[in-house]
């Protein structure tokens, strides 16, 4: 079998050998067990940079913020699965990351996206912030898209978090064009869709994150890394207090059969 | 359906109104975002207390030390994923941690319900803790299953991450009676297997985890959370500069088809 | 990296050349497409050999039989996670056969170890099968263990499906050591439990394919085969008409929360 | 949380009491257990109808054609996975799943909607299925996104697979616009990349599915339900003869470690 290209294939993460582990160019025994702690160690692995301390502190914030929000889908996915399948805790978690997807929990990838192509079009059409931005929200609407960062189903008078982050970035003076881009979004809003929208905490992390100069192409990273501890907590929850089946038995009776 | 237990139906991690999210007892806007770190964060969702000092020192270097050990299986299956399904990060992900399983990266827990079960029988029958894990080794034997924790095909004389782990848990005087375990079952290889066997790290960290706190039924999440840093790191890099369909042209053409 | 034996490694099921695909010693090309139906090429796959009319007739019979059921736990997961990255159809399925576990579902499996394991028991010890099958469910009983392919949440007075499978087998007279080991599993159970339970589906198929012929190794596979079927049936409708979030929003407002 | 519209909210799929389960308005016990083979009962299970015996026939050639070629990534995840964590075949086969995606194995459903589309734009600017073919492939050229359903790195004379798909659909008489608009595209490849491409499985697969009538929106199971025969055929194999980590080995050793 021969697909993907057969040069410039290289690893630059780890290299390896009977006695040592080096990652990064750090040896992994001696410079980074005991002397780093996480966040700083997923940037570098992610980045191949040590962080700043800003950087860092960004980093531990949205980390914070997207973890963890009671019994969203993708939790009840990872209770129900552990539930009828308590050998595996991996496939829990699987299971459970496998609704990080483009509308829920992983949708500051897409947020990230729509912000870095309205500043991409707002330099390269010579046009002003708030002219990318409604021009992008005018293409989301004509084909029928979600605003992505905007509006949130629970809080719709402004996300708590959102809220926290931006202040957190505006304080620490890391506001750059991303932030820019998704403000100049929201105040389009009100025009194109006649309602105002609060930013949600899908909409400030990427801003934030790729002010502080995170790559865009890992950005769902963020929102998997971070889902993924509150799903232990969660499944060490179930171990002790299952209701994993109950939440089943509850969506299945919500819903009514009908012949179509 | 029923399926399920109805009474004692409760989450104690997370409730939130339209204003405010409340986790683990702390505000998560005020109280959490810019306030803490994930590793401390991560603690408190899984244990509902918040870690002490040295608690989240080893949390932090155990994280550290299962993250990232280059080209291997699950790392490989996340890179091979991606390469055929790019829409979906998410899925390269879950497909890396389903292989955090029972013989590699997960045995962190099966090595920690070996060492509790063998101080629960030392205990319950008034052994040493030699004669433990010689009762313990001699029967995973009789069923031909490997030791827990010992052994590495790369680190054959010693896996330098087990080595630090287990030193910085002596600087720090938290050896309690895990690591004793530990150091007892290897001590007993010899005379069983006829030669002895390193630690590895899935062997120190259980050891040193329960030692200092953590629950053995959420074991496999150090596992989970650590390597889901390095995936994203490898899928960051996969989409820079790709081999995952390399790797898997690589390991077909291994393997010679025959009739059987 | 040297994990895996060496020797002894070749495949058997597929060769292929540029002009040509050979599976299992047929022309995929000329001899499978167009001249074998799926199930056949199903149990072809699996076990090397084309199946007999009977072995094709209770594969079909097992496979319609675990395929569907509702609203389900695989099914309400599967539904969840399409609806929150509507991007990966492949993630919603993989999502929802994470729940084909050892309690749910993939409890086939788990139930023909058991019936396996007593079958030998019962040699082994020169015991009858009714002294065999008490033997293994006072086993079970005493380690708190379900009893595997007895008992269902909603059908309690017997599963038609497994009444069906089993009514089956009489008509065709494939009934072997593994149908009798299942009855008299059921038999001892007043006695032992002190109520009677009905075989439920995932006893019956077991008993059913091993008595055909069907590898012990491979039985999860009828579950999971069937199930990929049925969900993708829930994602077509899901795709039309939605219930994914409603089914989240029920299950999580079915639980309260409560300082623990 | 109430995400979701709540209105219009049933499933039409399965209804069930405690004596029966009545799937696609037959019981299931009675009218599909023993009575309809697997096939049938997949067509049913997604569109809600009988397939004639056309359908079903091309629905059992296409499983056939899509569901084994080798040691392919799909499969060599699976073995990998099982390798690492063998207490979880569930696991195993969901993570080979995650590579059904939209350049490898799962590109049935791209080069159908790609089809599909191009379809639509013919009848709706009044073009020749010629120039809606090439209006198409410069569109992905124009993206340098590969032309879905065509080449292939292995049969790149020409795809058996689809050869006798395509043979079989002008035997059958069943050619329809979608087949035709496949070949438009293949004949319009020499202009506009300067070589001709062979029509690949994944390009047959969808043309001759849609044309029969089964729906664009479970096109991509059509790949996972055939690849999931095929997964299990393949774990199987690894329960006998273990290669997953050898493979693991040999794609990480196919991969020099260098600064980037």
């Amino acid at each position: 079998m021969r697909i993907g290209k057969q040069d410039n294939a290289y690893t630059s993460i780890t290299k390896s050998d009977a006695a040592s582990i080096t990652v990064r160019g750090m040896d992994l025994a001696s410079e980074v067990i005991g002397q780093l702690d996480f966040t700083h160690y997923f940037w570098m692995l992610v980045t191949g940079q040590a962080p700043t301390e800003t950087q860092k502190f960004f980093a531990n914030a949205v980390l914070c913020a997207i973890a963890e929000h009671g019994l969203v889908p993708s939790v009840a996915v990872a209770r129900m699965t552990i539930a009828a399948a308590p050998e595996a805790f991996q496939g829990a978690v699987a299971a459970g990351l496998l609704g990080c997807g483009s509308v829920v929990l992983g949708s500051a990838e897409t947020a990230g996206k729509f912000l870095a192509s309205q500043i991409a079009a707002m330099e390269r059409d010579g046009l002003s912030s708030a002219e990318a931005a409604r021009a992008g929200v005018a293409a989301l609407r004509a084909n029928r898209q979600a605003i992505p960062g905007m509006g949130h189903p629970e809080h719709s008078a402004g996300d708590p978090r959102a809220n926290r982050l931006l202040a957190l970035a505006r304080e620490h003076g890391v506001e750059g064009p991303h932030i820019a881009m998704l403000y100049a979004v929201r105040d389009v809003l009100p025009d194109i869709l006649g309602r105002s929208l609060p930013i949600n905490v899908n909409g400030a992390i990427p801003a934030v994150m790729l002010d502080v100069g995170f790559p865009l192409a890992a950005l769902k990273g963020i929102s998997l890394l971070a889902r993924t501890a509150s799903l232990i907590g969660h499944l060490q929850e179930e171990a002790e207090r299952p209701i994993g089946f109950m939440m089943a038995g509850a969506a299945a009776d919500r819903i009514e059969f009908s012949e179509s």
